[in-house]
């Protein structure tokens, strides 16, 4: 039986960590912030923002609503995010997206600071973690991942890790991330032929194409570590991976649950992301 | 017997379809222009621009060169590559590099205008290749082990293709084209474990590990194609590459020479990327 990897023991630990040190940085003189920015009323954005607001609260991390209407012009909101650009007291910036129609995406990524783009929607963000330069952040989820492996103590130093997945939010990121971590990565994708063989390879896989049924039995092999960052609705409209959890419970040495894995994690780093923008600012102000 | 694969006949052809491109803009009223940025006189250096220069005249590029003291301030030389990046003669400019010391290279990288960054420096023309966004330029070594490929008809999609090494001027990036062509592309490293192992499931080797003997008879199976980047001089003092060529021509269905093999290419295609910058340059003019 495969060892279930759930994600409320790694944020729980975070959110303890994360908590000491945002008591350091209030006692110095501001808490970190997080502003977050909302049009209209989405359900799916709101769901989100509770999950956030909660997890804030845990780990001591301010959250500024600023909420706007759904017919917000392009130029008004480029506005909002220059006056939060240049605010002090805000760390970190999460815009909720995707955006209405009619707002260009591009531009609003142009328009966010790196340094407080806790989510790393950013270009400057997502060529800090190509080239390793160290500027902004990684995409919360793809760091999710290591976060957890981590926590478990599961090597990846010299090991073989198969990413299904090659989006700009999930595969390619965490593929940096591994590699980081001295990783031997495959990119698997839509296009990848014989999917099976390549993951029986692996010491680790991570999952993130999008599909159920992704990762069948053929794929699995004793003692590999299975990351499933998926969240699909299945056939029978509950939450699901890309994962056949069953079969890894019963082949892999471990696994992660859909829902209670990774996407537990996600929140944690978001406000791991905020608390360090925050410290990197109050040392800046410190040289000043 | 593997076929080999030289550079000379994929840099021909390149050169004449690029003559044509060029002539249409000089009868448009401008030639593509390379400025290239030396400062002092290192051996290595110029024996690049010599080669430069000609493949220039072979493609109807023409070289600017300013030539400055070794000692010229850092200061100047961010004025200089600002004076260029304002030249609307000038199309791509070329920084030789490694700067001397004193100079703080990533200051000049930032510097660049990323849409003249014919080479791929810049964190914009990294992030573009990442990204997939078209921002900026490969850099040309690793675009020229795509163009190699090309043209011998080598397929790569849905094709298992092994990097070796993961710097960001050849691993990294080859590894994002690749990828771009829809190989499952494995990122292997100093830290991979069985490299010999990971290379024998490859349908293609790319081996940029700078170290001679890093692919041996070992890491070699029937039908496979070998890319050799590496330009590393042997024991016996001659120019070599990171495979085991004997072996490879032995056992491998193709393999590229070193040297004679992608960096005969690579200055075909700086020039390709000039061409291709000026042309953008001559539309965006068109619509001014």
């Amino acid at each position: 039986m495969a060892k279930v990897l759930t994600g409320k023991e790694v944020v729980s630990q975070l959110s303890d960590e994360l908590k000491e040190r945002s008591e350091i940085l209030e006692r110095r003189g501001g808490s970190p912030t997080l502003a977050v920015v909302r049009l209209g009323e989405r359900p799916d954005d709101l769901a989100y923002e509770r999950g956030l607001t909660k997890r804030a609260e845990k780990t001591g991390v301010t959250v500024r609503k600023c909420v706007f209407p759904e017919d917000l012009s392009q130029e008004d909101l480029l506005r909002e995010v220059d006056v939060l650009n240049h605010d002090s007291t805000v760390h970190g910036i999460l815009i909720f997206r995707p955006l209405p129609a009619g707002i260009d995406d591009d531009a609003v990524r142009a328009a966010l600071a790196p340094e407080k783009d806790v989510d790393g929607i950013t270009d400057l963000s997502q060529a800090g973690l190509y080239t390793g330069s160290g500027v902004g952040f990684a995409p919360c989820t793809a760091e999710a991942c290591i976060k957890l492996l981590k926590h478990y103590k599961i090597p990846m130093e010299g090991k073989r890790a198969v990413v299904i997945g090659r989006s700009q939010v999930i595969g390619k990121p965490v593929s940096m991330l591994l590699l980081a971590q001295n990783a031997t990565v495959t990119i698997c994708h839509s296009r990848t032929q014989n999917l099976a063989q390549v993951c029986r390879e692996a010491d680790l896989i991570i999952a993130a194409a999008g599909h159920p049924g992704t990762v069948t039995a053929a794929c699995l092999r004793p003692g590999q570590t299975v990351v499933d960052v998926a969240m699909n609705v299945g056939a029978d409209g509950k939450l699901c991976g890309d994962v056949d959890y069953e079969a890894a419970g019963k082949v892999a040495g471990a696994v992660t649950p859909v829902p209670g894995g990774v996407g537990t994690v996600t929140s944690g780093v978001l406000m791991l992301h905020v608390v360090t923008a925050a410290e990197r600012e109050a040392s800046r102000s410190m040289l000043r």
